[in-house]
């Protein structure tokens, strides 16, 4: 509660003030700059996911942001561009999870059924439609192989988590590339069908899922 | 053993060839109108799925068929109905190894895996591409919903085997839709990555999907 005290004491303010540096006014438009970029691909990832990457202009894009094509051509170069933007935080945000679920202590099924919660919730997120039903096709050649890379990198490391799984026993010996498939392929099919039937949250789904992979589904023989 | 001394039997011609039935002609026109129609539909759907479907113009397609864009509206009234068609042979696959399921003997369980095994063979057939990665955006809001209804059957149906699997005591008890979407998500993302990984057959893919679902991947505890 020292609050009042301070304000009754004068400020001392410096005899000149330092002349403002171009540096740090240069990081402050320069983080600026990064938001306003953010902001453009979020809304572009929006409509696309509503209207369909070709179904969208740039002149959508920049009408539902309220500025003109000119000002978001400061941004990003091209529609392409944006695309693969947004391919990449959806990506990004995959890997995240993924690096806390290789850090963290336990059992890998345990691991990876953590990284199965946080893929379902990047999957529903904003970047989620982008990145599973915008075709690489709608980008060029260079950057359809940076996105193939990255989804290998990401598939490379999820089946290195199942085989650790095999390694301590908490998974039974498997085949690990297609279990990493089937898992994949599960999850990413949600993009598919979670914005017409969201009826359980992105959490409640990756549990069941879970109860689905992990005890199988074979009754009385 | 008739045949030879039939041979040397002179044949009795009628002495006035009946006038050909239009009916019979016009038959003969519908036939070869269909297999033509099919296969405008079958080189469509691979050229969607080798350049995807914006990439594909109508003129590409007449080309690869050596007839002309005119010609190809004989068969089809647009791109559209083309794509359409595409999704329901797909569906037609998908469809015709369900309705063998159901009618099969045999606990449910095993009928599903049986499922499996078909809709894999569909996932990578010719028309697996247009049913997976062509967006339902591209077709109108009629078509759309006609094939939203269509895999809404299929949905159904599948769970339906599930649920007689639960009923049979072939299946534990289980969240049948999010196991029927699960099971969906591991088959239909085949469509997205076996064009550029077919080291396995689709039966060997099914099968050890088959095995992760049947068994659960849990090791020790």
């Amino acid at each position: 509660m020292s609050a009042p005290a301070a304000r009754t004491r004068p400020r001392k303010l410096p005899k000149q003030a330092p002349a403002p540096s171009p540096w740090a006014g240069g990081r402050r438009r320069l983080r600026e700059r990064a938001l306003k970029r953010e902001a453009v691909i979020l809304a572009a990832a929006r409509a696309f996911s509503h209207r369909g990457y070709h179904n969208t202009s740039l002149d959508d894009l920049a009408a539902s942001l309220e500025v003109t094509k000119p000002t978001l051509y400061l941004y990003v170069p091209s529609k392409e561009a944006i695309l693969f933007e947004c391919f990449r935080a959806g990506l990004a945000q995959i890997q995240a999870t993924l690096e806390e679920c290789e850090r963290a202590d336990g059992p890998a099924r345990e691991r990876l059924f953590a990284f199965i919660r946080g893929y379902a919730a990047a999957i529903v997120g904003d970047f989620g439609w982008c990145m599973l039903r915008a075709e690489d096709q709608h980008l060029g050649a260079v950057m359809s192989r940076r996105i193939k890379l990255l989804k290998a990198g990401i598939d490379r490391r999820m089946r290195a988590l199942i085989e650790a799984g095999v390694a301590d026993g908490s998974i039974r010996p498997c085949d690990t590339k297609m279990t990493a498939f089937a898992l994949a392929g599960a999850l990413n099919w949600m993009g598919h069908w979670y914005r017409e039937d969201a009826s359980l949250k992105p959490r409640e789904i990756a549990d069941r899922f879970i109860d689905v992979f992990n005890r199988g589904l074979r009754g009385r023989d």
